[in-house]
């Protein structure tokens, strides 16, 4: 099946238009017709060859939500017209000890990430969501329970939601505990809303005095910025956790010096130039963590979706058509959108 | 009380004999008379002024072992003629929520420790072990059990025992997982031991390939010389935890690299100079942690000394007189030593 998309040929020429394939259902696929398709910055930095290895053509987007249109002879969960989402995987190994367990993202043979991973198909790599159309593998399908009518702001759950589920609850964030969200952006955001679902106290640390009131609406408890010293000191020794969402190279020590004793700060985010050493005096002083986490699991990826299905939570979106894209790339840059952009796949046509 | 002791009036000085006073127990002292003291590298940094804020004249000296000869008016649980030990720390609030926990090494309101801290007494500061006896409130005097003639090689378990043993059971280490020990000196030797003794897997790490033999000695199940990249790579991602021992500026990516998913490296060193900066990607990419562990509360040093009485275990220890103790830190600074010089205070006399 051939189906319109958005994507690059090579890491110096702009997103255009292209004609991709999608392969028919296996017994076991999933065929979806895309609505919306959430923009991250992975993407990004993907089609730019900003990180090694990027495969061309290259169509990104990890953030997949739309209908069934066909599914496999042997899927039985699905059925056609289902709501469904796909995140950042479209395979893994299912054998081994972190498939078994529900952790697929750390498969222990690779996982097959949604753009740029390896495929048996044409052109032999994954292609992703700034498309019409995808053939999922069942087991990496997402079933989502939103009403319709919130579809465009539940895709960057795919991502953005449970890269900042999976460590929240992991960690076991919930009420009685002081949580800290660093940076307020695409990741950040959701950070603050499932926090406080949850039922944590939540600080957001912001760069930027202008996000406080924003953030404040999205259920922080409170609001520090964290240019200033003083009230970074007012926090000391005082989080159980501190979900650090910011990939830019920055002081971890003004962050691990905030957490209690046995306080974890998860970074998940990889950032392009390494952040400064962090002081080791501040973890053997108080027997504090410094840990990373990557996206999450699919029985968790369902879980979280559930929960803001229940909690009516979605993320704060800027709909987008996909002339558009390169803009809403630069935007990014500078970190110019509330929250996460989105493209709607019907510009695609 | 006049006693003789063993320090430094300032950092550019060598130690030598000297007065001290000692207290005369107050209702809730223990007043012990030194028999042995261990030597650990604080010690060194200490009273040569390598850290910042050396008070002198300093007595080195916290992993104390000797016997009760006074006791105060309210304490029960220890008499005269007990053999006891005192280790990194003589006092804290008790009534923090880390005290309260028995992990008064956390002490919120600050622990006092055994040389170098706050007192009341002359010359308002504490003065340690390097002495023929110490005065001590007696919820910091701890109970030994192990046979007298042990008892110069038990010293050193009040500081290196604890500060090992405190990380390996707060993260749980025993039958069925794989432990790396980094650094086989003074902690490292009895990490070994200890995790050994817990029935963990043992893997011991060290730059040295003449230290293997000593290392399998130890309790080790295996060596890896860590200069050596295809043995590192060998054991990638099979740790379940790794105590690194090492407080010299290294490479912590060759180590992390080396836990499975969800894999701890506890840190219970603070590099004089800093380590190069850590992968965010090895723990993001595995979910792993690097943490920090000190010393260990006065509970779980009691617990550590019963456990070690019970399986036969006590330090590799070479005996010395306080004139020799500025040889020993000598070969202290080129690691030449099987694992922990012990001053005997008999030669202070």
């Amino acid at each position: 099946m051939t189906v319109m998309a958005y994507g690059a040929y090579a890491a110096d020429t702009p997103l255009e238009s292209m004609q991709i394939m999608r392969r028919a259902p296996d017994p076991h696929d999933v065929a979806i017709a895309i609505v919306y398709c959430g923009i991250c910055h992975s993407d990004l930095h993907t089609v730019r060859g900003e990180w090694e290895g990027t495969l061309f053509p290259c169509v990104p987007g990890h953030e997949i939500v739309g209908r069934v249109t066909a599914v496999g002879s042997n899927v039985t969960t699905f059925e056609v017209g289902d709501l469904v989402g796909v995140g950042c995987m479209v395979d893994s190994c299912q054998s081994c000890p972190s498939c078994a367990e529900g952790l697929e993202q750390y498969c222990e043979a690779g996982m097959v990430p949604t753009y740029n991973g390896p495929s048996a198909y044409a052109p032999c790599h994954t292609l992703g969501g700034y498309a019409q159309a995808i053939t999922v593998n069942e087991n990496f399908v997402l079933k989502i329970r939103h009403g319709e009518e919130h579809l465009a702001a539940v895709a960057p759950l795919l991502c953005a939601g449970i890269t900042t589920w999976s460590p929240l609850r992991h960690w076991n964030v919930g009420p009685g505990m002081k949580v800290g969200i660093v940076g307020i952006g695409g990741l950040g955001h959701m950070g603050v809303k499932l926090a406080h679902a949850l039922g944590a106290e939540v600080v957001a640390f912001t760069t930027s005095a202008d996000k406080c009131d924003a953030a404040l609406a999205l259920g922080a408890d409170q609001v520090v910025v964290s240019r200033n010293a003083n009230e970074m000191a007012a926090q000391a020794d005082s989080f159980d956790f501190i979900l650090n969402t910011v990939a830019a190279s920055h002081d971890l020590d003004a962050y691990t010096a905030l957490l209690k004793r046995d306080g974890t700060m998860t970074l998940v985010g990889v950032p392009e130039h390494a952040h400064p050493t962090p002081a080791v005096f501040n973890l053997v002083s108080r027997r504090r963590s410094i840990a990373g986490s990557m996206i999450g699991g699919i029985a968790e990826t369902q879980e979280m979706l559930d929960f803001c299905a229940d909690q009516g939570i979605t993320a704060d979106i800027e709909l987008i058509r996909a002339d558009e894209i390169e803009a809403a790339f630069e935007r990014m840059r500078k970190s110019d959108v509330k929250y996460r952009f989105v493209l709607d796949a019907a510009s695609l046509a």
